[in-house]
């Protein structure tokens, strides 16, 4: 097998160089590694160079390159070509949610790397096994999926599929500690991962409270901002069931349980946006309005904000052992 | 109508010292108010002192205090007399969910203070419209929800209930204010209230993620602490969607709502923990187990986190409509 090397020893490819993929890149860049980058669309060609670098410029700002600038840039390749992706000893895949197009993708990738390297899906809906079907060594597949922006989020989800070798997965799971991640590893491959689905409950509930009137969109955000919001990043969700005393729990679970919403259908509210291809501070129009200038200030404020709270994160590490489960 | 007085002018009355009732006393005397503290049981009564002296030495560590600490205590008065609530123009009830014991307690207070005064309840468990029955007074009854440590946090659920005077309500919206508060007013009582629906919808999942050997407890929560709580503080729920750009949400709520748990029951896994009455951290034994030692340094940790995550969240406020809903 693999020893752990140094990152500057492992290339690694990303193919995909939208917002997430392009802040992969530069989260990459920042942990040493030589990174083999490829856009498969010319649109996404065009900018790519110049959005990891932006990414790379707000990791300086944040004080997060432990580096110069230029050593991390020097090694970095941008292509259309996927065969710059050769020497890599890990690709990672962050195209778009299609079935189809993350098909064509991989037959690529494999054409273009050695047989031994690890090709890992950044994919949070569609489930491992069935993507690994479409790689020729499907024991060498597994998702890692990153949160925005990669190189400032502790986040990192590790999914084995029915194929992965499990083997593989913790050379992953080492790997990704070197990228200052408190990843998880999931042996199971389950639709729709851990955390999404999670999200998914809340925001089946959501919705539902907003239909039926019980509260606004904007209550609901306050509420979970300043409740939920206070203990989240250093608790989580059980932990916080221990850290209020258990007591209360089970008599409220009776209570409440029956009255969730168990709706299977994509909620009223979307359609119309759905329609109108709203892509909310991106249009300046979603399910609240913004002008131009407010739709900038989020954007701005998030950036400050990831840095706030990466470095809170950072303060309450709280280690228990992250392989069970 | 009464106007908005300063809060030197507005004695409060509270009533059940616990831990929650004592850090709401240390909130409303860091916010002027002349507090009247009422403790229903004999053993409550012994420690409280002690423990609002503790709250509000936390407060003074975390730099909360505007006024001297001599004179936030000179505004208070301890009893297990009810009577010292007599000039009280607002009183929060903050006893165990117990509808009995509430009823009782509601009772006592309604004997001891003026008609017009404001009753409301903390619970986060029991409709309003329900408890509002119980009080001579209903239109001047109302759930007024805290978050703990009541001082240090900025989430307040005001909800009326059937018979609430939105009047009333509103004096209650605008004094919360003056707390530091960053308040929603939910004119329809529903079951759970919003926050505690949103949190149930996840705990549902969360237990049926771990009862399927999906995922470790471990697991869960280092997801959501490093994925969810790197924006949730600064976002909310839908303010997110719109941030991530809609786009991809309804093919995922169509593929995971129909897969999410449904179940109306009390999670097996907690059953062996509410036999032996295990209290979490409380108790070093719960969904965790910990070391006297641990348990202390969760408190300990959690006291500068609260400080931590109230300031990072001030600097993000986001205000727009809070009465919408």
């Amino acid at each position: 097998m693999d020893e752990i090397m140094e990152p500057e020893e492992i290339s690694v490819g990303v193919v995909g160089l939208g917002l997430m993929g392009s802040s992969i890149v530069a989260a990459l860049l920042l942990s040493g590694h030589p990174v083999k980058a490829v856009a498969p669309l010319p649109d996404e060609l065009a900018g790519a160079s110049d959005r990891i670098l932006n990414q790379i410029r707000h990791a300086e700002e944040a004080d997060l390159l432990s580096r110069p600038l230029e050593a991390c840039l020097a090694r970095l390749t941008v292509s259309g070509d996927y065969g710059v992706l050769h020497d890599c000893r890990l690709v990672l895949e962050c195209v778009t949610e299609k079935i189809a197009v993350k098909q064509t993708v991989y037959r690529k990738i494999a054409d273009a790397v050695a047989g031994d390297a690890v090709i890992a899906s950044n994919t949070s809906a569609i489930p491992i096994s069935m993507l690994q079907r479409f790689v020729p060594n499907p024991e060498r597949f597994m998702g890692i999926h990153w949160a925005e922006p990669a190189y400032m989020t502790r986040f990192m989800e590790i999914t084995c599929g029915m194929q992965t070798s499990l083997e593989r997965a913790n050379w992953a799971f080492e790997l990704a500690h070197q990228w200052q991640k408190e990843p998880t590893l999931l042996r199971k491959d389950i639709r729709g991962f851990v955390t999404n689905r999670l999200m998914y409950a809340i925001y089946r509930e959501a919705f539902h409270l907003v239909e039926t009137g019980a509260a606004s969109m904007d209550n609901i955000d306050k509420a979970f901002r300043y409740d939920s919001g206070s203990w989240m990043t250093m608790m989580g969700i059980f932990r916080r069931m221990d850290y209020t005393g258990l007591q209360d729990y089970p008599e409220i679970f009776r209570r409440i349980f029956p009255l969730l919403s168990n709706s299977e259908a994509v909620p009223e509210l979307m359609k119309p946006l759905m329609e109108k291809q709203l892509r909310g501070t991106q249009s300046v129009q979603g399910l609240y309005e913004y002008t131009e200038e407010e739709a900038r200030e989020w954007d701005k404020a998030f950036a400050v904000f990831n840095k706030d709270i990466f470095q809170l994160a950072a303060r309450y590490p709280f280690r228990t052992d992250p392989r069970i489960g």
